[in-house]
């Protein structure tokens, strides 16, 4: 029986999403032991993407297939007695039989946030990037609008990777200033290349400190070449927001978990 | 030469504001080791009041005497230079001679945060105290009315305190719904007993969860017995904003610390 989870975790303890070579705990092999755990047989979690090390989320939304069947509500209650508290599952319903949680995904929204006091914020360094020089939000919009709409991000997309097809589109970029010196960027597209989203936050910070022009963002593009980009931005500062999974994906049903 | 200080921390890692006997690591402490490091002699510093082991503050107030006079913004950077991450020091300014952080203080507003969600919540298991139970802001308003004003809070004291006159002045009890299920008190008063903002809490959840009447606060405040009121919420989920020193203490030149 497949099951699609509604996800939220604290990235500060997990070596991201995926092991990799090395990597001690990841999100995925946490949840798949606690499959184990309640007797749901050697279990394999797909994730709609891997987040990083360091990469929070709070909605996260992952595909499994189990070999007996459960009450949705049943098993997203044992599921969070069982996992620990950085990780809890916020919602469970049975998927149609070939729901592929990263092949299906039709978007999903980042949050970066930056903390621009000049001091360094105790209650906000474990999910906050801090940057003490005053950032001019004013030139961060400007350049927010040339990045928008489909393009080829090549140029944003880690070193080493090996997707072809670097054309995404970036349907939302936006550059909020909060209460006080918080900034927030609200990135939502069709899908990101590996690292993307927190090169695009690097970059606009270059922007905003006044060390990159707002109105070269169409030449950085046509450049294809990472070395031409920001640096990318600390994994801390960043949160995965949501999944979209288009009008066919009941995703009301999932969000229903949080009352 | 008395300097004034304006104090973030992340309470998590302290056992409170001031020593107590078997305290390992107070802010206190570890602000006094600082100044002994940047050699302004054996400084004694008095907080507004003393948070409790994991309370956290965005505001607190402090006074301290140094030996030695000091520019106030090299000061605030020579200390955040030498404070861990989860302390920091937001705005220094010279204080009159006769300036009392604890005496001097005409109000303090504290914040509470209640997590409503049916599962705990990672990304807020540090800071929120999480009730599954869905609460009922109605009647908790209608409790937090009865509750405002100048009344006798005897009850709202924790057992073992030696204060006397138990008279205060609870000039503001918000109970605020945000986004989700993120239920905010916010507390505004002359000044509180001990545990009393934690009690008032832990008392309105009772109210909320339909274990006690919205209507039984008069008689709670005439019975002075803290049997009688709910038991003291955690101290994770309140944080102390902000202290008031009245028209004459320039709070804004020491708030300017954070640009």
């Amino acid at each position: 029986v497949l099951f699609r989870l509604l996800l939220e975790y604290d990235g500060s303890g997990f070596s991201g999403w995926q092991s990799q070579a090395g990597a001690t705990r990841t999100v995925q092999e946490v949840l798949e032991a606690a499959f184990e755990q309640l007797d749901a047989g050697p279990a394999r979690v797909t994730g709609s993407g891997r987040t990083d090390a360091g990469v929070h989320a709070e909605g996260q939304v992952a595909g499994v297939s189990l070999s007996r069947d459960f009450e949705p509500e049943a098993l997203k209650r044992a599921l969070n007695a069982i996992l620990p508290a950085d990780l809890a599952v916020l919602g469970v319903d049975r998927a149609s039989a070939d729901f592929d949680a990263r092949r299906d995904a039709t978007g999903k929204t980042y949050r970066y946030g930056v903390w621009n006091g000049r001091a360094s914020s105790p209650l906000r360094s474990a999910r906050w990037h801090h940057v003490a020089i005053p950032l001019d939000i004013v030139v961060m919009k400007q350049a927010a609008v040339e990045l928008l709409g489909t393009h080829d991000f090549a140029c944003f997309q880690a070193a080493g990777s090996d997707v072809v097809d670097t054309v995404r589109d970036l349907r939302r970029l936006e550059v909020a200033g909060r209460t006080g010196a918080e900034i927030v960027f609200l990135i939502e597209g069709s899908g990101f290349l590996w690292h993307m989203v927190r090169t695009l936050a690097g970059t606009l910070l270059e922007v905003g400190r006044g060390r990159r022009d707002p109105n070269s963002m169409g030449a950085l593009l046509a450049s294809r070449d990472r070395r031409q980009a920001g640096p990318t931005a600390p994994a801390k500062g960043l949160t995965l927001v949501s999944v979209e999974y288009g009008a066919g994906a009941a995703k009301g049903a999932l969000a229903s978990g949080v009352s």
